[in-house]
């Protein structure tokens, strides 16, 4: 069976009935998994409760010191915490991890070209057989977007991204699947019906789908990462699909 | 060699060139260990800044809903990440836990009496099988006071129980010691005599000193809590010391 990793956003992070739901769903999955974290919408009440603001430069969100501390005690804090402690009594042995922890994920401060973004970090290496030994050892990594430098700086970094570097790493130890859980079914033909969904998209269609317009988007960069990521590495398939679906075969899996 | 779970509180976690020393000593100690920390004064600070009022009934400290919250982002989040950071910077592999991770540290909630101590939590179980399955991986729990209880509900719960009890249950399983690391180095005979460190206490003279006033004040729990921990498990001793001088043989050694 091959080691799941699994992605959720805010969309399902900001809803406690959803989040629950979606836990139990993942619970119930058979197999090796990760689950990999985004924020949602705690850290930005915090950081206002707190009195940081969020910092802009040229339309971009800059990541000052403050705004990363408030990252680090919500994401690897608040939200990390609170599912791994709901997987626990659901009878999942998750275990909470940050990039730092098992130096699973490595990044460098983003640099500075015409923006300096602050305390952002680009992923520069996984640890994959760290995680592989918590995963072997029957654990289930639950993973949040913060990372660290090798000098041991702490920085923020796209959810979205260390989803794709952790399963594509994985790739080349053992079979690995990776799942993009949003609000949607997947990639719909048409955007007026939600049953029109494109159940595969690879090489023979990706063209004709983009030339007709049906990616198109904020679709088109995930359609263009997934794409990029299972032919760049051994990585089996990406699958985009509804966080309320996890246990189904819904959504647009992605493949070479 | 003995697996050594070693405890730091706020005197060196509140100062920045203390940790960072300590760490440095912590990283390059030899053979397993894990490392629990508690929690300073950032929580207190962040408390305040967030507008979140210490709680006090009849004279006891209460945590209340909002208090738990802060104290999950500050040790689990902010704390146990810049030190896992940090280990993982100097060459030890860190891996950062709460007590919801693997279900290592399993609590109550504090049954209420005369006081409602809010969200604390008792703890109930340690899973050592967890904890030991880490650190033959070749990993260095780091762990924080944060534990959970059987539904998932996080509990703020206090550092030096988290130590001690951890640290009781592995003894069980491998031969173990327990070092709690604080600003004096030891128990001192005379206390205006720093050079006057009484380097083992066991039940051979702990009468003598108790009668003598020797141990007294803050002292007298600590150690009554740690011969309770020898007499009651298979740990090998618990020593007392000063977090500045982690690497070598100072310190008060307590045994049974």
């Amino acid at each position: 069976m091959s080691l799941n990793v699994i992605k959720i956003g805010g969309n399902v992070i900001d809803n406690d009935a959803e989040l629950l739901s979606f836990l139990r769903d993942f619970a119930n999955l058979k197999g090796p998994k990760i689950l990999v974290h985004g924020g949602g919408k705690i850290a930005t009440k915090m950081a206002r409760d707190l009195g940081v603001e969020t910092k802009m430069v040229e339309g971009r969100r800059v990541t000052s010191k403050e705004m990363l501390d408030v990252a680090v005690m919500v994401y690897a804090g608040l939200i990390n915490k609170r599912i791994v402690a709901r997987l626990q009594a659901l009878g999942c042995n998750a275990i909470g991890m940050s990039g730092a922890d098992g130096a699973c994920i490595t990044s460098v401060r983003r640099p500075v070209k015409t923006v300096d973004y602050g305390e952002v970090g680009d992923v520069i290496g996984v640890n994959g057989d760290n995680l592989l030994k918590l995963v072997n050892a029957g654990f289930t990594p639950v993973i949040c977007a913060i990372t660290a430098d090798p000098k041991g700086n702490l920085l923020n970094t796209n959810a979205d991204t260390v989803a794709t570097e952790v399963a594509k790493k994985l790739s080349h130890l053992t079979a690995t699947s990776l799942t993009f859980c949003f609000e949607l079914d997947g990639v719909l033909a048409d955007i007026n019906d939600t049953d029109s969904i494109i159940s595969l998209i690879d090489s023979s269609n990706v063209v004709a789908l983009k030339e007709q317009g049906i990616l198109s988007g904020g679709m088109l960069p995930k359609i263009d990462n997934a794409l990029n990521a299972v032919t760049s590495s051994r990585l089996e398939s990406v699958t985009i699909k509804n966080s309320r679906r996890l246990s189904d075969n819904s959504g647009t899996v992605i493949t070479k």
